[in-house]
């Protein structure tokens, strides 16, 4: 337990706040901010003056204005000179986005993901690669103010370490630090899991806005969770909290990757979906979704896996329901697909499994950034330090403004 | 998101962070208060001054002093002055304690649970009467400042309203409303369920001191769960998370309470046991110590069932250490009881179905508090309006301090 801050503290507090506000809500006058933060317009002023002398923000006078009298000023976030990194490692490609202050991408680019094996040398050098086709292709004037990777697997966020990732194959990948060096930016790399960060994009730009007790479930080979609790990201001690893909569902079951059996994953994910339905070989979203147009039309076997599917899949939204009372549970990645595809018998097991009084509150929806959430949410890392501490996190970057 | 917070606020926040301290830490010198709340002796001293004005500390010469100088005044709870009633619903008894500031329990009384069917009138009859008798019994000099109350079930804590008690068969009782009217005490009565109390006073005083991320696990009839992540409790978003008893283990299993089937508390809580066992008739914490008591000299039958129900224990565990990653988990009620009776089985579900990185972190433990975790936790929610906001709370009280 601390005291409470000193007024230099108080004073980085507040253009963190006014740059946050602008970031995630758009440009807004000095008195709608005023009026949000609960300041006064000579402290407003005063703060957006730091950050538009910084750079981060411009003024300019309103358009139209119906009211008599001064207008006040628009603060807008310099999203064309001010970017992040964002980059995501997912199931089947690599991809990398410049994107602007409040949340614009710019420019992007992807690439194949390589068959196995799967070394992380390849895919930091791929990433290398397109994120330099993108710093190149930025304008001078523009400074790119932090770095955020979107991994599948579990990761040490302090220090981007990736523990485990089934998927890929890798152990104890030390991730962010090799990209950092390889980058060369002079920025700290921001990695985090997938699950996690789509999770806080939809929360931020998706189907959760202004959520504060929110579960977001991402298929790709396996199922990740990203759980928001109080407004603020599920963690647990060590960083690796929000697994809920292995919740064993059906002791006994399907063997899983992780080593157990009959967890959600391996009764609800993209692979049993595939097996149920007889179709092996392909996989990804193109066979998922296969699957679910043929039981569209009628084809039995189809219809038949996404009902046993979507029966695990229910059970687990139950049991979640019944842990966190959440306000929503977003179905994103290949779920998507799968949640569309039998969202009934999903509504029917939580009517069944899940207690009244969270059942009421919860809505289930699919995921409104879709292939963005996870890219958008690596963004938003990145954004972090920025937004905790502008002018400080600017001053460390190393191609200041000129 | 507001701007930082007023002078005034910041002295309200430094007077309730300093009752804290002392509240949850004990006597503390000024110069230790200074140092752990990062604030200079100037303003400590005034804030000590302003607590003691108030009757809510007091401040003496320490016994021995080791260094050369002016000593540094040590800061006390007034705990004999300043009290809360901790109440506690619990599966067979009601119990009524006096709590001092600093958690020291001064006065405690007990009634039996009567038989079914169990009026709401009835239970807030009992519970008034014996706070009345404690209230006698307690010096004129002193200030009940809040009133806490734990109670095995759904509670909805904004208003204290108790949404569903399938022990008691209560649904929709505004028992905090109640009680409060007729305790007469002019104190709103904070209600919270009984699994979550428990929670936050292993936290505070017992297994989990200092520890963020902690599950208790309440076995009386039922399981509750309290589960705090990144140092707060899991609330959701209407108040009713943390229902890790209703997590469905076991498909298809043995019938529940709530509607649903095989849920963990009807896999492994006492009933389980009990019937597993072949006990039927006698429940409650001597019934189940009875079987495990039967199972370390040797019977096969106790044995068997113990292994059984800590099988379906491990998976809940595993589930819980997956989904959350803890730094503990901590098994209070009569799951303590069968806790110790089946650690192996639930070691060995453990060891198969949790993820290493989460795995390796969590300690299991038993409550270190006992019988007396889910009283200790109303008592802390008693005195969060004090701590929250010292002065203003105790004007709030009906009967001031002389």
């Amino acid at each position: 337990m601390k005291a409470a801050p000193s007024p230099e503290e108080i004073r980085r507090h507040n253009l963190g706040t006014l740059l946050r506000h602008v970031h995630l809500s758009g440009p807004a006058s000095r008195a709608e901010l005023a009026e949000r933060m609960g300041l006064n317009r000579s402290t407003i002023m005063a703060l957006t003056s730091d950050l538009t002398s910084a750079g981060l923000v411009s003024e300019e006078l309103p358009r139209t204005t119906g009211k008599a009298g001064r207008p006040s000023l628009v603060v807008r976030p310099e999203s064309a000179r001010v970017h992040v990194l964002a980059l995501d490692v997912g199931a089947d490609r690599l991809t990398v986005a410049r994107v602007g202050l409040g949340g614009v991408v710019l420019d992007r680019r992807n690439a194949p993901r390589q068959p196995d094996p799967f070394h992380p040398e390849e895919v930091v050098s791929v990433l290398v690669g397109l994120s330099r086709q993108l710093m190149r292709r930025a304008r001078p004037d523009t400074v790119c103010v932090g770095v955020g990777a979107a991994f599948s697997g579990i990761v040490r966020q302090e220090d981007g370490v990736v523990r485990r990732s089934p998927n890929l194959g890798w152990t104890d990948v030390p991730f962010g630090a090799e990209l950092g060096r390889r980058l060369g930016l002079g920025l700290r790399v921001s990695v985090g899991n997938d699950a996690n960060l789509g999770a806080l994009a939809e929360r931020t730009r998706g189907a959760g806005v202004g959520l504060d007790d929110l579960i977001y479930l991402h298929g790709d080979v396996g199922i990740g969770g990203g759980v928001i609790v109080g407004g603020r990201l599920l963690g647990g001690v060590g960083g690796y909290g929000g697994e809920v893909g292995h919740m064993v569902v059906n002791p006994g079951g399907r063997p899983c990757g992780c080593g157990s059996h009959g967890c959600l994953e391996a009764e609800a994910g993209e692979l049993a979906l595939l097996a149920a339905a007889g179709r092996t070989g392909r996989t990804g979203r193109e066979a998922v979704a296969a699957v679910v147009d043929a039981a569209d039309r009628g084809d039995v076997t189809a219809r038949d896996a996404l009902h046993r599917v979507g029966d695990w899949l229910g059970y687990g939204v139950a049991n979640l329901v019944n842990i966190f009372n959440p306000a929503m549970v977003v179905f994103g990645g290949v779920l998507r697909e799968i949640y569309l595809g039998s969202a009934a018998q999903v509504r029917s097991r939580l009517a069944l499994a899940g207690l009244g009084a969270a059942r009421e509150q919860v809505r289930l929806r699919t995921s409104e950034l879709g292939d963005e959430a996870t890219l958008m949410g690596a963004a938003e890392l990145a954004f972090a330090d920025v937004l905790a501490d502008p002018l400080e996190a600017l001053a460390r970057s190393k191609n200041p403004l000129p």
